[in-house]
């Protein structure tokens, strides 16, 4: 088998388990109410690529841990990740109609409950890492703990949340009228790096505590996944220029229309492309420096450049 | 002094307590983006009863705890609280333009912010009890992971959420057209346990786990901070019928306008305030078997039935 086989198959694999827990951690009726679990499952069972849990699974690994350990935090972060496109795509913020290949949740449930079951996966989010795997040993305790902490910041307002609100800033009107003056390259990057950058390396880090990694090797992966975060969103510009909406399951084009800066609006596609490549090696040095450039970790990063949507 | 006045400066001083923290732990810039901080600050410090961080407190030293192990728990309570608020306020949901007397935030800092603001607050909530007190204590951390998982429970799609998501089913009319039929007197209860007794049961419990209370104690005190979700809810209705909007910060008779059910509309004025004082001597009486009928708790149940805005 080529390496590239091998690793479509264990993409396939890895989604195919994640999409089970998914489906057994989200709240159900009757102790969650049906209007907002069934809003709540309509998004999450959505597709995608489950590019956080399986980072963060694939981090556990890499350290030597069991990904089982680490099936809730991952979960919990696909959770994240879907509220925070629920909210995303909302007609006060980006407007979307379209989400991969289906109509956005606040198109099919209305805006109140989209924003409702934003809120209900955010919090399940926690409340699964605090629960899931059940135990006292004091040492998982330590590792819940440090990973919701390191969720946190990531998802909330010094990372995820803070970047969604540059974004908002960067397209909305001032008081007097005129429009904020567009966002230069170090600007863009700090955007990213909060608004994609921050649940992506929270994914790997958190996953790599709960494999039980060592500082060192948590830091490592924390670094190689920030070069991932910038090398994903660079690939999500390249694509929104170049992909068609059937490919990408949303709407093409539509940051570029926006007037929203992007990185081939700022360097080229050609540019763009390198960069992404280029955040590639740093990852692999940074791997490299703890022994881990031959897990799974880098062929994820490889995945992140040249996937097509 | 007497019992009144007494309350009062106690109301007072750990409001003032509750506060200073919240302001000391609210994200602010450079790490967390102006607009998005500017809008949780404008939130968080509208005011408000401070009901949830003050049960909070007082349950941790109820059972013989520090209060201050328990502040960040508090402020995460009132974190949450107001983050329910934002969203609630939204167009999408209530469209209150008005909340704590001045305008809500999504009037002033536009919806997509006001979102954001909510989300950052939620997570931030999270952040800060997993972060806060810093130990590593693991008597300290089987406690953080224990109020994590009861403030999420109380909070999420399965307590406070779900309890929205009624609520806005019940006035949104089905697919056909037609309104659904009105809640009775069981769905009115249910929706309101959810809605906001949840979230003050949580405060309590939380509170009691934070200041090392028994299981016997926390078990008691969870079920009399019941009583008081019920009782809040009963007189937050009384006080939406007979109130004027300057006394109470908010629209009054909303609710009853937009064909919500009320205790009011189903019971009357008088009975509905008999209900809530029957919450009182339940709580009393679950709370005088643990020897607890003595501590601020119930005063502060008390307070709940007799306030006025």
């Amino acid at each position: 088998m080529n390496a590239v086989e091998d690793l479509k198959q264990y993409l396939t694999s890895r989604r195919s388990e994640i999409d089970a827990a998914l489906l057994a951690f989200l709240p159900s009726p009757p102790s969650c109410p049906a209007p907002v679990a069934d809003a709540m499952r309509y998004s999450v069972t959505a597709g995608g690529k489950r590019l956080r849990p399986i980072l963060c699974l694939a981090s556990a690994e890499a350290v030597g841990g069991d990904r089982r350990a680490a099936m809730p935090t991952a979960c919990a972060l696909e959770f994240i990740h879907t509220y925070s496109l629920i909210h995303d795509d909302l007609p006060a913020m980006d407007d979307d109609t379209l989400r991969r290949g289906r109509p956005t949740l606040h198109v099919v449930a209305g805006e109140g409950m989209a924003i409702l079951a934003g809120d209900g996966l955010l919090t399940e989010a926690f409340s699964l890492m605090a629960r899931e795997p059940r135990s006292d040993d004091p040492a998982l305790l330590a590792r819940k703990v440090r990973i919701i902490g390191i969720v946190a910041a990531g998802a909330g307002a010094d990372g995820m949340v803070g970047g969604q609100a540059i974004d908002l800033a960067c397209v909305t009107p001032t008081a007097d009228g005129s429009h904020p003056p567009p966002l230069d390259a170090g600007g863009l990057r700090a955007m990213h790096a909060r608004k994609t950058g921050a649940l992506i390396r929270a994914s790997a880090t958190a996953g790599a505590v709960m494999g039980g990694g060592s500082d060192r090797q948590i830091d490592a992966i924390d670094r190689a996944a920030a070069e991932f975060g910038l090398a994903f969103q660079i690939i999500d510009d390249v694509l929104d220029v170049e992909g068609a909406s059937a490919d990408l399951g949303k709407t093409a084009g539509k940051d570029a229309a926006a007037g929203k800066p992007t990185y081939p609006a700022l360097y080229g596609l050609a540019a763009s492309r390198t960069m992404a490549s280029e955040c590639l090696e740093r990852a692999a040095s940074v791997l490299q420096r703890v022994d881990l450039a031959d897990s799974r970790l880098l062929q994820i990063g490889r995945w992140i450049v040249e996937r097509s949507n």
